[in-house]
Order: C-alpha cells, then sequence, then structure tokens
C-alpha cells in the first residue's frame, strides 16, 4: 500500500521516473485556548503580534519539512501562506503550500501549520498550559498522479 | 501575563538572572487513522516499522525545537523518549523530555509528540489522506518556579 | 594575537579551562534606505510588518552563529532582543544577547543585527535594490576576562 | 509595492506561475580594520587563513539564505564564489551567486558576503572589536522579468 | 585538475551552463565489530532496530549533504535508499542516491553509508569503543558527462 | 548492554543524573588516494588549500553532531581541531574534541574526522573516483565513568 517501505526498509521513494508537475495542498491546524490563554492573547500579549509570530514560525517550518520528517522528499516550495484567525476559543492556521515537483507538498503544509500552533502554544503558555492543539488535518491537495482530494467530514472519515 | 514581549517586540525572555534545574515535560499526540490508514499500519506497511520512524524523528525533532519555535531557547537535553502505542483507531506518542536549564522543556515534549504524529501522516498518507491529528497537548512538567503541573481534564479546560 | 589558529590550522579555540561567567553584548546594524524602499516602508508594506519580521530573523539567527560562524562555540543563550527604529532614511537594528559562558556573545549580537539587516533589505528589495547596510559593528560588551569594552568613535577606530 | 505582504500577512510570494530563468547576483561587503586587527591579519594570523575561512563560510552561508531570511524561497544554487581582497585599512568581500529558478539570487550573494564578513570579525576580534562592516550591497543583478540592474553611486542611492 | 579552486579560492563550481541530467550513485560503509559489539548487536540490543536506526540516520544525512561539504552543490534529491546487513564481525552499510541535476549525486551516497555507519557505532559503542568504520567507498555512478564509472578493485586504486 | 533502549523502543539515554565532567576524545579518518587523486591534491588542486577546506568542515560537523547521529546528546563544545597530513598515498586527519558535560565527545570527534574525510573525497573526485574512506576510529578518550580509554590494536579488536 505504502512505498515507503522496501523489504521491510524505510527508503525515500523513488520518484525519479515521474515528471514534475503544478502541486499545491491545503492544512489546518485548530489550538483551543483556556480562558486565561485566550483572554492572554486579547489582552497582555497583543493578539496580532503573537498570531504574526506564529505565522512566520510556520512558513520558515514549511521550508524545514524534508529535515523533520525523516522520508520527505527536499522541494523547491514557490509559494507559502499561514494565515491564523482568533474564533474564541479557538485559534485556526491555515497553512498553503506550492511547488512543481514529482512529489506533493501536503506535508510542508501539514508541518507548517503544525508549527505555527505549536509556536502560540510557546507565546502563551506563561498563562496557560492547559492548550489544546487539535484538528491537524489536510483540507485539499491537487497536482499528482491521484489528482485533487478534498477532506469529507463523513466519507473517508 | 506574558513576557514573550516588551514594548510589542517579540523576545527570547531573558533568563539569565535564573539558576538551572532539573526540569521535565510530557506531552502527547493522538493521531486518528480511517480504516484503510489502520489497515496500512497493520498489514502492508508493518506496525513496527512505521511507528519506530515516527518515534525516531520525534527524537530528532526534540533537539530541533529552538530552531523551530523563534522564542525557544537553546537546552542541552538529557533524555528524550518518545512512544507510539496503537489502540485502534489511533495511535497515542507521548514523548519525554528532560534537561536542568533556566526554562522548561514544555516545548521539547510537544514538539516531540508533533513531528512523531507528522511522520506517521507521511508514513501512511498514500493509503488514506484522511488521518487526523488531535489532541497534541501538554501532560505534565515538573521543576521550575511555577513547580509541577498536570493536565485536568476538567479544571483548567 | 588570536587564537583561532594553531601551527597555522584554524580551530575552535579550547576554552575548557575557563570557568563560566556572566556574558552580554549589544551590536547595531544600520540600513540605508532609498527614497522608493522608504516609501514602501511607510506606505505599502506597512512599517511595523516589515521591522517585526527583521526583528524575528535575528533572533532565530542569533541562535544559529556556531553553525554560520566556522570556530564559533556553541552556546546556550538565556536573552535575545532585536529592536529596529526607523529613522529616516535609516533603520538601526539593536541587538542585545546574554548567556552564561566561557566565551562572549559578541559575534551571537552582530550576526542578530546582521541577519536582521538583511531581512528588511529582502522585504523592501522589490521597492529598490539600492539599499545599504552600513555600520555593522559591536556597541559594547561585557564579562569574560577582558572585562567591559565600549565602542570608542575616536580612540579604537 | 512589495508582495511580500497579503492582506498585511507575510508570504513567501507566489512564484509557481513564473518559468525558471538563469539568475545572477553579485554583492559586496567591507571590512574596516583598525590598526590592531589589521597588524593580526598581516602577521599573527596569517592573512591568507583568515580570508580563506572567511571566503568558505561565505559559500556556506550562501547555501542557507532561505533558513535565515524568512520569506526567501529555497533556491538550487548553482555557482556561489566568495573573494575577499585586503585593501589596507579594508578588507573587501566580493559573492558571486547564480542559479536557475523562479526568482533572483541577491539575498544569498548579499548574505555570503555579509557572513565572510562577520567571519572576519571573529577570527580578528582578539586583537580589536573595532572592527566595523560596512557597505553590504548589492553591486548587480542579471534574470528575472525586470532584467538586469547595476548599483549605480548617485542615481538610486 | 579539480575545478574546486580558481585562483587559489575554493568555490562551488560553476554548473549553471549545464543540463540536468538522471544521475544515480551508490556508495558503502563498512564497520568492524570487535566481539562484545557483535554480541550486543546480536542481543542485548536487538539487531533489526540498531541496523534500521542507522539505516533511517543515513537516510536523513543524505539530504544534508550540501551542509557539510562546504562545496557541494544542494540537490533535489529524487531517491534515497540504505541498507545495512550483518556478516559477522562486519555490517556493511549501501547506499543509494538518484536525483536529476546538474552535477552527481555520489557525495551524497557516501555521506549516507558514513553517517549509518556512525550512528551504529553510537548505538554500540558502550558495549566497545574498538568498532572501526572502513572501507567508505564509491562502487558505482550513473549520468553526467563522464558518464558510468564503476569501482574497480585493481586498475583505478 | 547498551542503554540505547528501552523496551525495544530508540531513546536518548536519560544523563540527567549524571554531573557534567571534563571530556575529551581523539579520533581519527583515513583516506587513501590513487595516483590521480595524490598528483591533484600535490599540483593542480594545492595541498595546503584542499586540506585547510576539510578541517574546517570536520570543525564545523563536529557542531551538528547530535543533528545527524539521532540518540547522541547535544553538547557545548568547548574545543574542536582537526588536522590532516598528507603521507602519500594517504591522508591522515586527526580530530580532538573537549566537553565539559553528562555524556562523551566520542561521536563529535568521529564525526568531525569523517566529515573531514568525506570533504577531502569531494575536493578531489574530479582526479580519481577510486579514493577509499578507512579507518575511521576512535583513538582515545578521556573523562565519565568509564575513565580513559586507549585504542589497543590487537587487545579490544
Amino acid at each position: 500500500m505504502s512505498a515507503h517501505f522496501e523489504d521491510g526498509k524505510p527508503v525515500m521513494v523513488d520518484v525519479s521516473h515521474k515528471l514534475p508537475t503544478a502541486r499545491m495542498a491545503v492544512a489546518e491546524a485548530v489550538v483551543w485556548l483556556p480562558p486565561a490563554a485566550l483572554a492572554a492573547l486579547n489582552g497582555g500579549v497583543g493578539k496580532g503580534d503573537a498570531l504574526a509570530v506564529a505565522e512566520l514560525a510556520g512558513i520558515m517550518a514549511a521550508k524545514r519539512t524534508s529535515e523533520l520528517i525523516p522520508l520527505c522528499h527536499p522541494l523547491p516550495l514557490t509559494s507559502v501562506k499561514v494565515t491564523g484567525v482568533l474564533t474564541p476559543p479557538q485559534v485556526v492556521f491555515t497553512a498553503t503550500c506550492k511547488t512543481s515537483a514529482q512529489t506533493g507538498v501536503e506535508m510542508e503544509a501539514l508541518t507548517a501549520a503544525g508549527v505555527a500552533a505549536l509556536t502560540l502554544y510557546d507565546m502563551l503558555k506563561a498563562a496557560s498550559k492547559g492548550m489544546v492543539i487539535r484538528e491537524i488535518k489536510l483540507l485539499s491537495k491537487e497536482g499528482g498522479k491521484s489528482g485533487p482530494w478534498t477532506a469529507a467530514p463523513t466519507s473517508d472519515r
């Protein structure tokens, strides 16, 4: 099913026979904030600043995905955008990545969203350690042999 | 509330006046697997192997936390352990980090658990892109001025 | 004079016989902006945002100093702050680093200021490529065998 | 003016619609040396060695530009050359970078020159902390939509 | 003979005039194990696990080759496989790398094999520090101007 | 025997109960050069330069050991020296590392020597791909619970 193993050995899957095609992926990460963290984000810290730091951390993490995820191919990302929106009591980070390559950018989008969420946790943990990162998931992807894919709340899950 | 900002500027908080003390943190990340991903983990991929790769990725990510999280202090980790357990339809990664330092290792434990979860996603995404990482959270921490802390399902949250 | 070479070979100087002491260093980098870059910073881009991105890049670069500067010792930084101030037609970045270690943090402060300046260039280069980074220099340092040092416009230079 | 922000959010600009073209950029960094640093470079340290270490550090830094500059695209560099020339009381580092990509290599050349300069500072700082890095600037660039550009001492500045 | 130097200066060789072609390289590293290390691998540690950790470390190191080897070009690897086989008293790691680029992947394959060998040493050094890594060498390479090459035990050596 | 595994899981061994002590390790790597590579080192390339680049690469690699070797602890190195000596037809790299920490610096010394050897290969591979890195091994170590250790050609091996 997965080509990540050959004869029981993990491998970086051979994609050298594939042609590069346009790829896109969108992922999100949701951070649930207890009241103290929510108050810190709105008040003491400054909402814009903390979200901005988290967004930038997400962009930078996308570029390091192949260092973090052992079997990921290094990809020449051509676009990364991370947006954090506060909808109390949650912050939703949405990450969009693009490239032209032989493999997709799902892991880059997921890593960007995940690290943005971890960074927000770091910024607010003095207020509350009870924050929970939930729902890091792929929203959609385009390109590649398998074509477009969109998360379906009821079917695949 | 948070010392991560001074005059609206993000800073790596000054801890130079603190003495190093023993620190520990435990975090977990839960990955929900749709049936196709569960089947791949149990069958085609080999459960042990995929979990082992994810655990190792988590350990290595813990060491890179201060590169990923912009305002984290670099810490000399003295212990990192990541354990993945399959309880269908979920895999639960538990990460434990220790150090002797002026600040805690909460972010290291959360990063280790989070990257282990992202790595499992990568290993199984050929089977299903509908996996969801949920419940990345701190379970407990020890050491430091604020002392021990344990996640309480009903109080802080 | 310099211990960076032994028998003509570059070495990471042996400081294992020294005791860690409190260290601090302050450095600055000045970026001169042509009118088009100045207008972009004040208008199209948003002053606060571009400076904030540059400041954060400086903080993160400070943590990677020993990777960039071949003979620098890895140091456990305990404080990093980078502040960018616009005084038309210049932006002045001031970086302050602290640690407790056997060697000083001059290079960390200089690297933080320098990368902040490079990042500002990147943010504004679509408006003008004629920006010039000038005056990256150490302002002061404290701690260590040689004690405090302050830049003197007329004596040492 | 700059596409580095969308709706106030920093982004890695989307270049996925562009075709890769040949790119080149040349940048320089000038380090001013007080007499004690100059003497150390000429005498105790060995001129060739210190400049060689700085040049190599610049080449290696060029490859890490996208890690240091938050919104830089990762680029497959096809050529990097850094040359340091002593013209007392200054050392001038000139960095030339090339690639075939959707964006230019100005930041890579500036980063290479800047890190070479910082490395020279590190090698000579035992002799004098009064060195000043000045005039990190782009000299010229070729390729891309905006075509060739050359620094003009009197016009753009 | 080698283009790694121009006028006595080390350079990242200019390959911008070349067209990308398919490249492959295979390298091996042999680790000789004293009896105590061999016993630890077979018994206390668990053969599969230690070899698996080493193989994964080799794959990840291949992706960082251009960071480690100063004049190496960054390459978009399209395939990496590392296999460790125990033939008492030795473990032989074989690494295969592929890409489509202007330069070859010999250094990536050698680095993967070498770091896998170093990792095995780390895993077993509590049992014996007398292990020796020997015979890190290129087995074969394909692609590029010079065409295919295969190690010949008696001719080239 | 080895504490690198707990219940079959790889772990970064818990050393948090240990006190930091002075540590030192010396390792070597031998590169065998076919005639064409030897000629390139002596003639076309410039012996001093190629060895100097390799030595510097070794120093920088020592600082990245914990990134490359999955279960290595991050250590604050206080001294790194790498020396390459040509004894035709071989080059011998000797790496010495020191720190004050809870674990030893054997892996740092081995990594420094190994990467220096790989770098020399890279510099000379245009002349001959038949070079062989052999005999990467630990020469001696001091400090820690197990005390001093010296390689014995006949006993442990």
